[in-house]
């Protein structure tokens, strides 16, 4: 008989998964660690929810989402050909890299399969690695400049390890952790400047001036993704989603579980774009609070990025990063911390309530003054 | 530009995905095609549901299942790390592919590398040639014995095409779309003859006499599947589980998405798991419906195969079974039917509640009268 770790691929052994930020259940606890929105989902949602908690739980959900793509189809002006529904936009990215990237890629020196090539900015979403890694990929890992703004499409070409276009890129915009949008344009000229499937993660872009879903409608090799977790505060029910040519579009829903998206989440979805304008005045809200907590964290010695997101870049004063979030922890404050070297001198806040950020203020002033 | 079916993998181009049973929503419908269960979940299970319709919705649910694995490992009376939980027992069956079997195998005459192969029962669940195709992996499609009973370990060992032992083994049991059991010494036989993982998917069992789920605990390379659609009747919410050695739930666990399990869902099969006489009343009321179902169908001379499941599998007399399908479509009655070979000439027939059975039993003699 062979021993169990002889039964799993190495690719698998070798791996790490992707961690996610804590969701400890403590009472009393502030948690502005994994951005998730702090008002809570529309009465409109929670109504239609609870009224559909009935006999169909038996049945199974719609298998293709079909209503909640037609009805997203609608809203950006497209077909619902054009509109792929995930288990949250994590399963959107990670079929995406199945579907688009071949597996099996390794470095030999400074030659590589473009076929094999998952290409992404560093610092972004940290579980782009690990998407490559699952697939047995090949990563291209480009640096942003220091002040996390994109390398130009020509500086990319350059700065890329084997200067070749990658099967896919995922882009982050607005960009995490440093919370930092990028102008469609800039995004326009690089996605022209690619071959390969560009994935522009548009996770945060609700808080955000502009957007662009435009270009996953105007280039057949531009895919948008967008989720309900963050901006519509429907995290617990996983529903993400992308747009772009049907052609991607089709070849994600071939790969693709039968029944990926519950049934629950897929009707809450539906009754959130039917309170389009309760949560714009959450938008607006969480960007007040955004503006006000970034004005005092910067007048307590904080460095503070500008931030298009629900979240802020923050790097503090006095102590290092790290200790920062063990003291506020200590306090009942969760905020997010991460090792990678770019931003291990950082933290990221999400945005809260303005009592949640005032309690917050209150916490750094009392920890600066006695450590 | 490449054109847009340039940039999707030659392997998921040429992929057929798996079709689910339809699932229309058409009033007064028979439903008798996917096998739900005909009773809705327990009153305890809508009130938890509902109850939970909260702030809630807006984190994220717990990344583990963690409250649930506990309490799945104290009812099989083993520990959480023995206990995977998946968006549906789909997912399970695909991350084991991908976590236990290697992408790239292909044919060449009668050698195959076993790492690449994916073994499994013909007829069985129609998904897993799918899973073998979308990973890249190589199939091994062992006939079952024209009665729908297992080959033994030798027979088996001769029929394989390639006579290795596969990465992976996928045994339907209860058998899907036959109805059969198979006697847990007999699965025993055929894991001890067996040095890859394998894997007996139970999404029937609890309409069986007996259940497999002790070679979890007792061999390392075997890992049973559940499901809280069919018995529970939880299909919308989609929750299904693996039951295994450590080793191999921990590499599923490294390489599913971070939040892969709905947060109302948790809470759906955590609470059906405290109904559970409610659950098992009904198990036995279906259980009794389909031996009346069964001998009715026999006596208008259906061929009905014994059944260990919430279906069963007939083989109609007078007209072909696809023709009966369409006939009893027309009366509002849907059933399943499939087009390959061992089965076309059979239906499947969910049993539903005895009114249910009652209408088909009405329409069937209709039928044979009047064509």
């Amino acid at each position: 008989m062979k021993s169990p770790s002889a039964l799993i691929r190495p690719l698998v052994r070798a791996m790490h998964a992707y961690v996610p930020g804590e969701q400890p259940r403590i009472a009393g606890l502030i948690k502005l660690n994994t951005n998730e929105n702090p008002y809570p989902p529309s009465p409109r949602v929670l109504a239609t929810v609870r009224a559909a908690v009935d006999e169909r739980l038996r049945l199974y959900p719609n298998p293709t989402a079909q209503p909640l793509r037609e009805r997203l189809a609608r809203i950006h002006r497209c077909t619902a050909d054009h509109v792929f529904v995930g288990n949250g936009s994590d399963e959107c990215l990670a079929l995406a890299v199945r579907a688009f990237v071949e597996p099996g890629g390794s470095r030999r020196g400074t030659r590589v399969d473009p076929r094999t090539v998952v290409q992404y900015f560093t610092p972004s979403y940290s579980l782009y690695p690990v998407l490559a890694d699952t697939h047995g990929a090949v990563r291209n890992e480009v640096p942003l400049l220091p002040d996390f703004s994109l390398p130009g499409a020509s500086a990319l070409r350059r700065s890329s390890k084997w200067r070749v276009d990658a099967a896919i890129t995922l882009i982050t915009t607005p960009n995490a952790p440093s919370g930092r949008a990028y102008a469609t344009r800039e995004l326009d000229a690089l996605c022209r400047a690619h071959r390969g499937v560009m994935l522009l993660d548009e996770a945060y872009v609700d808080f955000a001036d502009d957007h662009a879903l435009g270009l996953a409608l105007r280039y057949p090799h531009v895919l948008v993704a967008r989720t309900f977790s963050k901006a519509y505060s429907l995290c617990f029910q996983r529903i993400g989603y992308l747009v772009g040519h049907p052609a991607l579009i089709a070849a994600l829903d071939t790969i693709r579980d039968s029944y990926n998206v519950n049934g629950l989440g897929q009707i809450a979805a539906l009754a959130a774009l039917d309170s389009r304008s309760y949560y714009q005045a959450n938008f607006r809200r969480i960007v007040r609070t955004r503006t006000r907590l970034s004005r005092q964290l910067a007048s307590l010695g904080f460095d503070v990025l500008p931030s298009q997101t629900n979240f802020v870049l923050v790097r503090p004063p006095v102590f290092p990063a790290e200790e920062w979030l063990r003291k506020l922890r200590d306090r009942k404050i969760l905020v997010r911390w991460f090792s990678a070297s770019e931003v291990r001198q950082y933290l990221r806040i999400t945005i809260g309530t303005d009592a949640e950020a005032d309690a917050l203020v209150r916490a750094v002033r009392q920890i600066k003054r006695r450590g």
